[in-house]
């Protein structure tokens, strides 16, 4: 610890009595962002052949659905069998018609269930993979302790992770200056988290116990995932000292399904190594090793 | 909308390569936040007759859980009955053994369940509410629409509530100094989350359709309530304007158990309408109409 003060904080502000927004505050979202809510354009979305159809982006969130659409379908569950398409956040697709119809809070990931009637729309990644656990009767114990478990490190990852990206994310790269204090704030609760996550996996061979659940794949992503990755802030946080939860980040990444399921909706990475959509069990195999 | 540029961005801050925490950051929470996790300081929770322990304090995610359990007792679940001590986050209580114990994470409420063998641990108000909901089989549908629509609205809270408490409340009430670029930022994306109820709430009676739900007990004490309350920002975010909404919460405010859930836990506000503490029914009769 050392006591040197902030030293790049803004001069006063005094807010106004109501709020107004800006007309942009640059950024890459700094154009995007609106106060209002609801459908832009009109866009119908695209409809597949398969019983899921997926509206969402290869994020962190994006990640969490399609590693477990791809372990259900590597644990034998056919029924699972799931066309994703792009919605593209950078360029506003979440704010076409189709799109709020399915997600009126304009954020990927949405899925669509064909197979009941009328169709069901589900959204938050926390909501779908409970969906899709449920459905299946996988990655979601039975057995009392383990399922509160699951459900307490799952209901954990969506309340922390908007430190994460919408926090550090946000001031580290989105933002239009470097803001010493905000910085601060959310790389101190980042490293919180990071361990808090890597005492328990000290003890834990998963979140809930001994068994890999929805609580992992919707962490993995995230935790230290997003921080190697779209953040490029594991140096900024060395994140290479919670070795426990590395151990078992590795471990998850080794799994097949996992290292399917992490490309699906990629825009960004190397090429060949991404696939934008997915259709068929058989896309991958275009892609390089 | 104005053209009106940012007028207080500080001064450009360069990161350091890797990030170590100041001493103290001053405001509210500046000297007790951490990027280390764990117990502090040795203190056993205390333990009460009734079946369910909750260690918690009366804020908007405190309140969730109280107003569950308020409402399960209200409909006739005497083994609903619980202890609602008081865990005083202003006061470091949240870091003791005995509360780290049962929610590792170090944030209120957390909830143990003393009729099992051995006794669960629940943290997180979203996986608290859905172990009461699903132990009690109430406010949680089992018809298969509403109850997906009961898990996307439960999880929406979970991810947007971050950006309203530790986004909005954060900068413009414990942040040592008021810096307008993050007051806008959080200012913008509050009034989106009102917008986005408002918006489902002019076509629905309850967040999940025409059933009231766990879903509308976690938004409830959040959207608009801290907005007027603990926050103070009410006129700042013209929450007025958003008519469906305060309807909604309107008719849920005058449910007597959300009465008296909302009370519990509670260190502010007026004396004689707080209960510090929660150890029977008849606690209630103390406080002043």
């Amino acid at each position: 610890m050392t006591n040197d003060p902030i030293e790049s904080l803004p001069a006063g502000y005094v807010p106004p009595s109501v709020w107004t927004p800006k007309s942009s505050y640059g950024g890459q979202f700094g154009s995007i962002n609106s106060p209002v809510s609801g459908a832009r354009f009109d866009r119908e979305l695209p409809v597949g052949k398969h019983p899921f159809q997926l509206y969402s982006q290869g994020t962190p969130n994006g990640q969490k659905v399609t590693i477990l659409l791809e372990e259900l379908l590597e644990a034998g569950h056919a029924a699972a069998e799931y066309d994703a398409w792009l919605i593209n956040v950078f360029e506003g697709d979440q704010f076409g018609s189709g799109f709020v119809d399915i997600n009126p809070n304009s954020k990927i990931p949405a899925l669509v269930d064909l197979t009941t009637e009328p169709k069901t729309r589900v959204f938050e990644s926390g909501s779908i993979l409970i969906y899709l656990a449920e459905r299946f009767g996988a990655f979601l114990p039975t057995e009392h302790r383990k399922r509160t478990e699951t459900f307490n490190w799952l209901m954990w990852q969506m309340g922390a992770a908007p430190f994460v990206g919408g926090g550090l994310g946000h001031f580290i790269k989105y933002a239009p200056v470097r803001i010493e204090y905000a910085i601060d704030r959310y790389a101190m609760e980042t490293k919180r988290q990071l361990h808090v996550l890597d005492t328990h996996l000290a003890m834990h061979e998963f979140l809930a116990g001994d068994e890999y659940t929805i609580a992992d794949m919707a962490v993995w992503p995230w935790y230290p995932d997003s921080l190697y990755g779209v953040y490029g802030t594991a140096d900024f946080l060395a994140v290479e000292q919670y070795t426990h939860l590395l151990r078992w980040h590795k471990a998850i990444a080794a799994r097949p399904a996992v290292g399917r399921g992490r490309v699906v909706n990629r825009i960004n990475g190397e090429p060949g190594k991404m696939l934008r959509e997915r259709h068929d069990a058989n896309d991958f195999l275009s892609l390089t090793k």
